[in-house]
């Protein structure tokens, strides 16, 4: 020991390094000690609750008073500046982008009205609007447009909601889709609180109370970003068609079986399935749901502010936020990973547009052989090629975001959907000739919204007229009902 | 400084605890400066040559005497019983498992013979035992099958040797694919040995001796696995149909505007593109080269051996070595990865299936409409959707691994194929309605590789015993020779 007494009494600055360097780390450890005890603040701050929020809350705002940065975020949907990249805030009219959806939905009220959507926030406001409730419709349009539904499903029985008139229901449903949709008001988990999932789960013999928090994160997405069907002609019950499997192929299955029909096509007479938007289940084909991203993950992504780390209800494009959810775990720079979901999309688009031209002839030429007296014995098979050609086109085209998270699979269906199109005009050609018709058929010219909602006869003054009346009368008269039962709970 | 050293005085093991501490840590850096010493030393050995090879040393075993790590994971190859997964180590008789492939190439060498490859280590034997080389075909087939290629191409000049017949070169030509093709004999450095490679990227205003050394562990395998054709009737010349872009829809482009034709169907009389294998740019549109991953990345990762670390020269497909390739990068089990391949490749080859039934059906079908007198300028139209949608087809068929490399442009281009197949049958039965023949066509049972042999009009039999014939004779004259003319080169 004397020998290093030594070493420091010769070079006293290797004692004084040894002191400093101790000052140093111990100055460093208390700072991260106190940044600890800071975030944990922060965090119990969160649950800190300024008040109980009753089981079937619907309004956002009040919500929004306990959870002040998630209800913020919330708001920010109401700002649709993205959409500035088509053009302003203004909703792209997709009839007007795409003429040929007219024909494709003759028959159907898609083919009055087809806005891009503006997203949850505005849910009530556009679906009033819409020409598509124009039409006497169920009340089980409104189960995915507000937080009112599981409150009134509460009151009335699910059954009894499904059933009642979408129109008799104005002034109960009012709340856009928020908070109440997908938490639980007293310790803020996720649950599910429409009952189609559940149901449909139920009948795969899975129960959904045991999924997962990261499960969650998805399935609260997946109670309405799915197919569906009403099932019943008055009952109207909204029904998951998955018992055949969730795929398009199983779920067309499903469809032909119980010989459901959305509508029959008023030029080719086919009896059409309309797709509502797979959403979920295409996205399950994809890689990111293979590795376990939620929908949450890329849409609501994690978020820091201040010591606080909480889940962004911003709900929007992963595109319009890649540093907060992409680069999470892709290292590429903005521009490439935009570029590499743009050509995903654009491969996908020009097999949409190419099955989307093939079926519209398709129907186009079916009423060239009815108008030749072809029977019904030999249009039938040609009309379930055209019904099952429409179906997986209209599957991938109503998916929101399937040719970004399961592009091969999107690719997969329409090339599907182009064969059997190509395969009913193949039946038609010969039909038509065998019956000594005009061959080619002439088509109709179809190249604006106005041309191909006057080809299917659609008188679109009337009907906005009605609608404009409508909307200067009912909506109002339904917000003033509203405010005075609203203004009762507040009691 | 007193202080600290009556800190000493009193406490003594603190001195001894920096002392042991300082003995411990010299001891590991001792330990790790050993290995990075003997590693040095062994990757000088490598370069520590046992001789100097020659510039167009040919036989691989000379070169191996210097690289025995390289060359002994190159023997590798000759191991086939990763085949054992389709059944034991024997080749893959393709037309039995797809009959449909010996009409779709009815009037061409690949309906007589068409097998699974066994990769680079077979190429002079294979391609002297199928009997596809029983046809007259010129010396540009041997192109990619040895490295005795630079050097007689370096002999007589590159167009007098694509001009020469396949069958005179047999006794030259006599050692399989291997280090020539791809090194630099003095540097190692990777070097482009195959001119048909520079002179498309020439033609594109690009130099290639300006390439990285990563996109070099691509390119050297692009002198082959790319799409090509034979410049010339008589000249033969090895040209990439790359000059209107390095897709399918470019290269389709460049080949009907010089009117290429690779033979004419004989069943349909389609002047018909047989695509080659355009893997590397097909491979360009999928994710892995967009992330700059080369082919060597996967099919010849690196390995260590014991402190070396050298590129795997046993070259495969990288299912067979999961944890050496895919697993750098994916920190998913190889159950799942394989899954996830596996998922990849069903899809496409859905797809593939779909539009060679819709094409052998086109073929049979115009066979129909030629029968009952339709004209020339008729079928002209129709021809040439056949045309597109065969060479769509056989352009991911050809493609070794496309449908993983890149799946999505893959199906992109089967959806394309399908389309242009169903409207060819969709003309094509308006047509033979129109002429009074019978529809749909009656479809000849072509369910084996026999009964669609005999289908085209192959006498089997005879092309057998010729070819038996053949094999008895002339390689083991061939290789006498070459081994004369080696034995020369030895001394």
């Amino acid at each position: 020991m004397r020998k290093i007494k030594d070493i420091i009494s010769e070079k006293p600055w290797v004692a004084y390094a040894i002191f400093i360097g101790t000052v140093v780390v111990v100055f460093l450890a208390g700072l991260f000690g106190a940044s600890i005890v800071e975030r944990r603040a922060e965090t119990v701050q969160r649950f800190n609750l300024v008040k109980d929020i009753p089981e079937y809350e619907p309004r956002n705002e009040v919500w929004g008073e306990n959870f002040p940065r998630q209800y913020e975020s919330y708001l920010s949907t109401a700002d649709t500046n993205y959409m500035s990249k088509y053009g302003g805030s203004k909703m792209i009219d997709m009839l007007e982008r795409e003429p040929n959806l007219v024909v494709l939905w003759a028959g159907y009220a898609f083919s009055r009205d087809y806005n891009q959507g503006r997203g949850h926030y505005y849910a009530i406001e556009d679906v009033r609007k819409t020409l598509r409730t124009a039409v006497p419709q169920p009340a089980t349009c409104w189960t995915c447009k507000s937080t009112d539904v599981p409150r009134l499903m509460n009151e009335r029985g699910i059954g009894e909601f499904y059933k009642a008139k979408w129109a008799d229901m104005g002034s109960e449903v009012v709340n856009a889709i928020g908070c109440q949709d997908c938490h639980d008001p007293k310790t803020m988990n996720l649950r599910i609180t429409r009952p189609a999932l559940a149901e449909a789960f139920q009948r795969q013999g899975k129960d959904i109370t045991k999924a997962t928090h990261q499960e969650m994160r998805s399935l609260v997405c997946a109670q309405c970003h799915v197919e569906y069907y009403f099932k019943g002609k008055t009952e109207k019950y909204l029904t998951f068609p998955w018992d055949d499997g969730m795929d398009v192929a199983g779920m067309e299955k499903y469809y032909d079986e119980i010989e459901h029909v959305d509508f029959i096509h008023t030029v080719s007479k086919t009896p059409v399935l309309k797709a509502q938007h797979p959403d979920w289940e295409l996205a399950q084909f994809g890689i990111h749901a293979q590795r376990g991203v939620s929908c949450s993950d890329c849409h609501m992504p994690y978020k820091s502010e201040g010591g606080v780390k909480f889940t962004d209800h911003h709900v929007r494009s992963p595109l319009s936020n890649i540093a907060g959810s992409c680069q999470v775990c892709h290292r590429e720079s903005e521009a490439t990973l935009t570029a590499n979901v743009n050509e995903r999309q654009d491969k996908v688009k020009e097999l949409l547009l190419a099955a989307e031209e093939a079926i519209v002839k398709a129907h186009i030429e079916a009423k060239a052989a009815w108008d030749i007296k072809a029977t019904e014995a030999q249009m039938k098979p040609i009309l379930t090629l055209i019904r099952h050609a429409q179906w997986r086109w209209d599957y991938v085209a109503a998916s929101h975001g399937g040719s970004f998270h399961a592009p091969l699979e999107s690719a997969r269906i329409l090339a599907t959907s182009i064969q059997k199109a190509e395969e009913a005009r193949k039946e038609l050609a010969v039909l038509i000739t065998r019956l000594g018709g005009k061959y080619p058929v002439q088509l109709p010219d179809i190249s604006t919204k106005a041309k191909a909602q006057a080809f299917i006869g659609l008188d679109m003054a009337k009907l906005n007229a009605e609608k404009k009346e409508w909307l200067s009368k009912v909506p109002a008269e339904w917000d003033k009902q509203a405010a005075e039962r609203q203004s009762k709970m507040n009691k």
